[in-house]
C-alpha cells in the first residue's frame, strides 16, 4: 500500500537563496501539524515534504506483527480543552497541540479539579513551560499544561474533553531512495512523530529534505535512502518488512536535533568503528570549531534499532546538542525561535561533507610502487601550484603514492598523514589523471 | 599418604558474629606454631585448619622428585637458646620461634661472641625487631635477635644450643576441593611455611578458610579448590603432582598479606589479560575505596610457580600492601597486632565478590535480537522498579539486550556499560526469566 | 663495472685516540671536495674513504633506465667565477663550492648586473650565508652568494664563467659488505652528493666508514652493507640493481645529520612497528640523555626509497638534529665547526648500540619451563655477583626464564621487564651456558 510522489518537487537548498532560511521555512510550515506515531499528522508532514522530494508513502495496517510489537490502532484528534464553570477553555487544543498527552482515548465528561490532577502534567521546574508526553501502549489520557496554567485553575468542576479516535488504520512512513551507480546504499533517517516541536525532530526532517532534494541533481557513487518515520515503532516496522535488504546499508546515519545552537555531536555506532565512524571522526577533526564524539550506548534515538545486534547496522546518530541535555527538550520552548537557519545550514553543510567524504573514499594503488617517481617531469610540481599550500599539496601526493598499496583507503591516508581528505582525494585525483594510481575495487 | 578430614567442620565466617573477629581468633591461635616448609609446625597448623573445612593432608616423601627439585629432608624443632656465663638464656626460641633460622642444623657447644657473631642476624635499622630467616638449601644454623639484644651481650663465652633434626620425613600440604557443578576449577593458594608472622601468611590462611568454609554452603557453578602449602617447594610439588589435572583450573588466586591495613593490591596473571585479572579489576573499580592493579613480575609469592612457562595457569595475587612494602615484613613486628579484623573482613568480602564474579560472569543469547523487545508488556520497567536506580537498571537491561548477541560475557557487557557486574547479571537473570535471553555454553 | 678496494684499509676508529677527533678529521678531508650526484667528487670521495673500509665502486652509466628515472648526464666543473669591471672576482668558485648551483651547465659570457640578477640566489634572512641550491633535471646555471656579497656589487657589466661540463659518464657509488654467519643483512645507507656540507652529510659519511671499519674485526650474526650513494637517484639506481636481494635486508639505518650538538632523532620506518623500530626505541629509552622517536613521513632522505610501496624495506633514520630544523641546513654555515667530535663519537657509539642489540635480540626457550629451575645448586646466585646490580640482574634471570617460552624475544623480554637488553643478553648467556635455556631458530 505505497504512493508514489504526486508532484514534481522543487529542490530546498539548490539555487539561490540561503539554505538555512529555507530550511527555517519548511520548518514553521509543519510546526502547527499534530504529528504522532500513526494518522493524518504523519500524513500531511509526508504529503507537504513531496514539494521538495520524491517520497513513496507506505501504510502498514494496525494491527501488522513487526518483530516484536505489533503495528497500534491509528490515532487522531479533531479537538481538546478543558473548560471552567465559566465556559472558558483554560486549556485549549488549538493553541498548542502538546497541550493533549499523544495517543489519549477519547473522553469527554466532568470532574472537579481534584479528580483533574491526576491527569495534569507539568514541569514544576519549567513553570511557564508545557510538557510533551506520550501514551502510547497504554490506553489512557491526559493534558499537558504549565505550573503557572495549573496554579491559576481555581478548585471546582471542570469540562473536559478529548475529541479523538483510536482506531484501525495504517502506520505511515515516508521513503526516498536517491540511486547511484551501486547498489550499497546510505541510510539517513529522521522521526517524523513528534507534534509542535522543532529541534526534535523538525530540524532533522528539514535537513534529510534538503540533502535528499541536493542528491538528486549529483552523479553519486553510492545510493541513498532517506527514511521519514516515526521513532521506534516506525524503524522497526521498516526493519522488518526490509529485512533481506539490509545488507546493502553500508553506512547510516540518524538526523535528530540538528537546528540548535550547540555544537555537533556524533554518536557512534554499536561497533564504534564502522566507517561511518571514521568518516565522520574525520570530518570533525578537520572542520573549524567544536564538535565532540561519544560512544554508542542503547538509548537515544532510531540507532537502537538500527543497532540491536540482529539487526547491527554501522548507523551512528548526528546531533547537535542531544536530547535531554537542553532545557527546552520535549518542551513547548522547542519552538521556531530555538532552531536557527545558521545552525540548520551548518548541519546541513556536515552531512555533505560526510557524503562528499563517502563519494571520495576509495583505495588506489600506486602503478609505479618501487621508489618514488619522477613527479618533475609529469608536471605534478606544477599542478601543485594551484591548491593553496603547494607544500601540504605535495605532501598529500607523496602520502597517496606511499601508502597506496592496496590496503589503504583514501581515509586511512589522509588519518595518517594529518590531512584533510580533500587535500588526500585531490592528490589522488591529479596522480590518477597521470596514470600513476589506479582505483582498487568497483 | 593422605589423612581425610577426622571432624565435622565449623564455619568460620557464617552465622552470627563479626567474620574479621573470627579470622582474627584463627590467627591467633595458630602465631605460636613454627611452621617451617616441613615438620610437625605445618602438620599442626593444617590439623587445626580440619576444625572449620575438611582438608585432605598429603604427606610427600623427602627425596621425591618434583620438576627440578628435590623434597628436602623434613626439618624439627624443640627448643634453642643462647645462655650467657651466668646461665641466664639471653635468646630464647620458647620466647619468639623467630629467634632461630629456620633449618637450622641441630648444634650444642660453647663459643666466643666474636666467634658466634657469624650465626648472628639482626636488623641494625629497625634495632627492636627480630628478623625472619631461613636456610633452606644449605646446611648451616644460626639465630635471628634484635639488634639491641645483641648490643647488651657482653664479650665472653657463650653456650648455644640448637635441638633440631633434619631428617628422612616428609613434606606436608593440605587441599580442600569444594565441587560445584563444573569440573573446571578456581584455585586458591596460600603458603603455611611461615612461622610466627601474621599478615605474611596467617591472614592468606584465614581469609582462605572462612572462603572454603562460606563456599561449602553454596549452590556453586565452578569448583573450587585450595592449597595449604609450603611455599615455593609445595607449589612445585603440587604442580609435579597435579601435572594431568592443570586444565581444569580456569581461573586462580593466590592469598597473602591479606590482614593489613593497606589498600588491596592485585598482581595480574602473566598474561595481564586473563578472565581472572579483567574480573578483579571490575571488581576493584567499582567498590569504594582505593586499590591498585600491578602486573605481572617473576618474583613475589606462588603465582612465579603458577606462572611458570610451562605452566602457565591464569593465576593472579591478591594482597593488601605487598611483600615488602611494608616495615613489619618478615619481622617479629608482624605479629597479631598488625593485622586487623576489620583488613581481614575487608579482604574475605573481596573474595566473595571475586567469586560471586566468576559465577555469575557467563554469556548469553538475546532470543529477540531484531530491535528491541517490548518491554512494557512484559512488565520489566515494572521489575526495574525495584533496583534502587530504576534508569541505571534500564540503562543495565538495554545493555543486555544490545550486547548478547553470544560474543560478550556479562563482563564484557559491564565494562562496556561502565556499570557493576552485579547490576549487569540482575538485568540477565530478569530477562532470562522473560525468555529473553539464554545462556549460551555449560 | 665496480673496482675492487685497492688498498688495505685502517680502521678509522679503533685502536688508540679518540674515534671522534678522528671522524671530524675524515670530514675535514673531505670537506673541499666539490661533489653532485654524479662526478669526480663523489670519485674522490669513494677513494679516499678507501683508506678506511673496502669499498666496491660502482660505475652506472647516463641513461641506464633505473625504475621510473634515468641516470642523467655526468656532471664536473673545474672553475667558475663572477669577474667585475676591474677584473676582481667578487664571486669564486675556488673560495667555496656552494657557490655554483650544482648541475649548472657551461656559460662564459658577459652581462649586466640588472640581467644576471635572476642566475644569483642568496638567504635575505641569513645575509652572511651561502645557500645550497641545485638545478638536476632542470637545465640552467646559476650563483649562491650571500645577500652581503649581492649587495656589495654595483650595478654595471660582469664577466660570467662556469667551466663545467654536462656529458655521458656514469653515476658512481660504493658499496661496503662485511659478512657474518647469516646471509640477513643489516643496511647503512649515507649520501654522498652533497659538496661542503658537514652535517648534511658528511657526518654520516664518517660515521657510516667508522662503523664499517669497526664491524670488519668483529665476529657477526647479521651481515652489514654499507652504501655510499648519491641521494635520491643512487638509491633509486641501487635498488633497481639489487631488486632481486632485497629480501635479504631485515634492517636497516639512513644516517645523515649526525655531527651536530642535538639530541638523537630516529625517524620510524614506513610501518613504525618493524623490529629495527623497537631495537632503536628501546636503546634511546636506556640511555642518559635526551632523544626523540618521529614518525615515518614520505620526505627527507633516501627512507623515502627504501620505504615505497613497491620496496617497502624496514628502514629508519637516525640523524641529530633533522633536516631543516637546524638554521645551518643547506647553507655554508654548516661547515667542519657546526660539527663536532663529541657528538659524531655519541652518533657512532649509538650506532654500535645498535648493532650490538640486533646480534643479540634472539628467541631462546627455556628448557626447564615448569616451575622455576633450582638456581642455587647451580650457581646462578654466584654468578650475578659479577653484575653491577645484583638484584636487578637475579630480576634479569627470572624474566628471561619466564618469558622464554619461544614466542618472545630478548627484546620483547627486555621491554616487558623495563630492563636493558644488555642485561637480558647476559641473563640469555648465563642460563645457556648451564644448559637452562636454548636459542631458537638460526
Amino acid at each position: 500500500m505505497t504512493h508514489a510522489s504526486k508532484v514534481l518537487p522543487t529542490a530546498l537548498c539548490t539555487g539561490t537563496g540561503h539554505a538555512g532560511d529555507r530550511m527555517h521555512g519548511l520548518i514553521r510550515e509543519l510546526y502547527p501539524v499534530c504529528r504522532s506515531i500513526t494518522g493524518d499528522g504523519v500524513r500531511r508532514t509526508l504529503d507537504h515534504l513531496q514539494n521538495f522530494i520524491p517520497l513513496q508513502v507506505h501504510e502498514v495496517p494496525s494491527g501488522t506483527q513487526v518483530f516484536d510489537w505489533t503495528v497500534p490502532l491509528e490515532w487522531n484528534i479533531r479537538d481538546a480543552f478543558i473548560r471552567d464553570a465559566g465556559g472558558r477553555n483554560v486549556v485549549d487544543f488549538k493553541n498548542c497541540n502538546l497541550h493533549v498527552v499523544s495517543y489519549s482515548g477519547p473522553v469527554h465528561t466532568r470532574m472537579p479539579l481534584e479528580e483533574l490532577r491526576q491527569h495534569l502534567f507539568t514541569l514544576p521546574e519549567q513553570p511557564g513551560l508545557i510538557p510533551y508526553r506520550t501514551s502510547y501502549y497504554d490506553e489512557s489520557w491526559g493534558f499537558c499544561l504549565s505550573q503557572r496554567e495549573l496554579e491559576s485553575m481555581d478548585e471546582g468542576e471542570y469540562e473536559v474533553c478529548i475529541d479523538s479516535s483510536l482506531a484501525d488504520g495504517a502506520l505511515t512512513y515516508g521513503e526516498c531512495l536517491v540511486p547511484g551507480t551501486s547498489s550499497d546504499e546510505v541510510l539517513f533517517s529522521c522521526h517524523v512523530c513528534h507534534p509542535s516541536l522543532c529541534n526534535d525532530n523538525l530540524s532533522g526532517i528539514a535537513v534529510a529534505t534538503a540533502l535528499a532534494g541536493s542528491l538528486q541533481t549529483r552523479s553519486l557513487r553510492y545510493s541513498y535512502r532517506f527514511l521519514f518515520i516515526p521513532g521506534t515503532i516506525g524503524a522497526i516496522t521498516w526493519l522488518s518488512r526490509n529485512r533481506q535488504q539490509l545488507d546493502r546499508i553500508r553506512y547510516g546515519l540518524v538526523l535528530t536535533c540538528v537546528g540548535d545552537s550547540g555544537s555537533p555531536t556524533y554518536k557512534q555506532t554499536r561497533s564504534g568503528d564502522a566507517e561511518i565512524d571514521r568518516v565522520v571522526r574525520h570530518i570533525l577533526d578537520h572542520r573549524d570549531g567544536e564538535s565532540r564524539v561519544i560512544g554508542f550506548s542503547p538509548y537515544g534515538y532510531d540507532e537502537r534499532q538500527y543497532c540491536s545486534p540482529g539487526i547491527n547496522l554501522p548507523v551512528g546518530c548526528l546531533m547537535r546538542t542531544p536530547n535531554g541535555q537542553f532545557p527546552e527538550y520535549h518542551t513547548s520552548a522547542d519552538n521556531p525561535d530555538f532552531v536557527e537557519p545558521e545552525f540548520l545550514a551548518d548541519s546541513y553543510a556536515l552531512c555533505t561533507s560526510i557524503v562528499d567524504a563517502l563519494e571520495a573514499n576509495r583505495t588506489y594503488r600506486n602503478l609505479q610502487p618501487c621508489c618514488e617517481p619522477q613527479l618533475g617531469r609529469r608536471g605534478i610540481y606544477q599542478a601543485a601550484q594551484s591548491q593553496p599550500d603547494v607544500e601540504q599539496a605535495l605532501m598529500a601526493i607523496r602520502w597517496v603514492l606511499n601508502l597506496s598499496d592496496g590496503t589503504s583507503s583514501l581515509l586511512d591516508i589522509a588519518a595518517r598523514a594529518c590531512l584533510p581528505l580533500e587535500l588526500i582525494a585531490w592528490a589522488a585525483d591529479t596522480l590518477s589523471a597521470h596514470d600513476l594510481l589506479a582505483a582498487e575495487g568497483p
